[in-house]
């Protein structure tokens, strides 16, 4: 594989894509970035769904034509045997389970909620969904605060795609109303992650 | 690891529960199945939430008393290396992309409302939250019978964990008010799957 011609179909408000840049960052990749808005309805047109059935980004191209979707793959795909998942099947299977939980627990209410409160408006018919995803994504941060009272990151002994996956949407939980500051261990958290060398931040807008 | 001492904490009338069964009559594995009553709030006892702190099931113990939730997380721990998972870093970052798949775009759909008609019992107060979901849900369904109308298999040329995981909700996706009988392909991808060997059912009740 040439990281040279890989290609990323993202957009560059969504924390899911911002993984994949955060990550090729970390591994020192090169790829094309494609710009994909969502908000324009650019994941549902015929062509995109021709190279993702589900309509969704990011979206990997391989150099050969292959597409990987969903995020968390390609973070898979992209890091398996290097510094950012390695270890036995228990270590790389604790990764995978938090990277689940960030799918399932977390995404749905945190990024879901910043969707909602930055980039549809705040809207009062919004309001009662906010309002619903509040306890469980507040649930998900608890969850994580007590997991990083216990270790450095949050799964095994080092900085993995696990980090990663769930530092996407949560250094930018306080945009959907979260109140991030409550939690010291998670921003003790962020802080090592933006620390380190080769760190990328998520575009702002 | 000695498989005749592992356990499983499940509730027997879960999908996600049932993927750990079934994978480990596939695989021949011998465990020990604790029954946990989700609807008797089983999964949030303080005992409980010790071992998961997402008071979530399956919860996979090993041996060693070491715990693994998130049912896709167990599957691929104990699949591993096996004939139900291998092949390349593209081939098994396929295999975990259906995986991200049914448990973001198939599950909250489709297993939310066979929990809400099955078990909630159908309630009017319900309704509303069951309309909101079937969309989705046949969403996910189409993008499913797409796939097996290329190739017998969800990803790549064999059967693997990500078809365990989509078989576990797909086939009694009826029981929440889909009309599975609509898609062929999924109906014989089904019927495929039920016929192997060591294929068991799941409890009915």
């Amino acid at each position: 594989m040439s990281p040279k011609e890989l290609k990323v179909y993202g957009d560059s408000r969504s924390g899911n894509c911002y993984k994949i840049r955060l990550l090729c960052s970390e591994l020192s990749l090169d790829y094309d970035w494609q710009e994909v808005d969502i908000l324009a309805g650019e994941t549902r047109t015929p062509q995109f769904l021709e190279m993702n059935p589900n309509g969704r980004i990011p979206l990997l191209e391989l150099p050969d034509g292959r597409f990987l979707p969903e995020s968390n793959a390609i973070l898979y795909y992209l890091a398996d045997g290097s510094e950012l998942f390695h270890g036995d099947s228990y270590a790389r299977a604790e990764i995978l389970q938090w990277m689940f939980f960030e799918q399932y627990s977390h995404e749905p209410y945190i990024a879901t909620s910043r969707f909602l409160v930055k980039y549809l408006g705040d809207l009062p018919e919004h309001q009662e969904k906010i309002a619903e995803k509040r306890a469980a994504g507040y649930n998900a941060l608890d969850i994580m605060e007590q997991q990083l009272g216990r270790q450095p990151f949050m799964s095994g002994t080092y900085f993995n795609i696990a980090d990663i996956a769930l530092y996407a949407y949560t250094h930018v939980a306080d945009e959907g109303g979260f109140e991030l500051h409550r939690y010291k261990n998670i921003g003790a958290w962020m802080q090592r992650i933006c620390e380190r060398p080769n760190y990328v931040p998520m575009a702002s807008q």
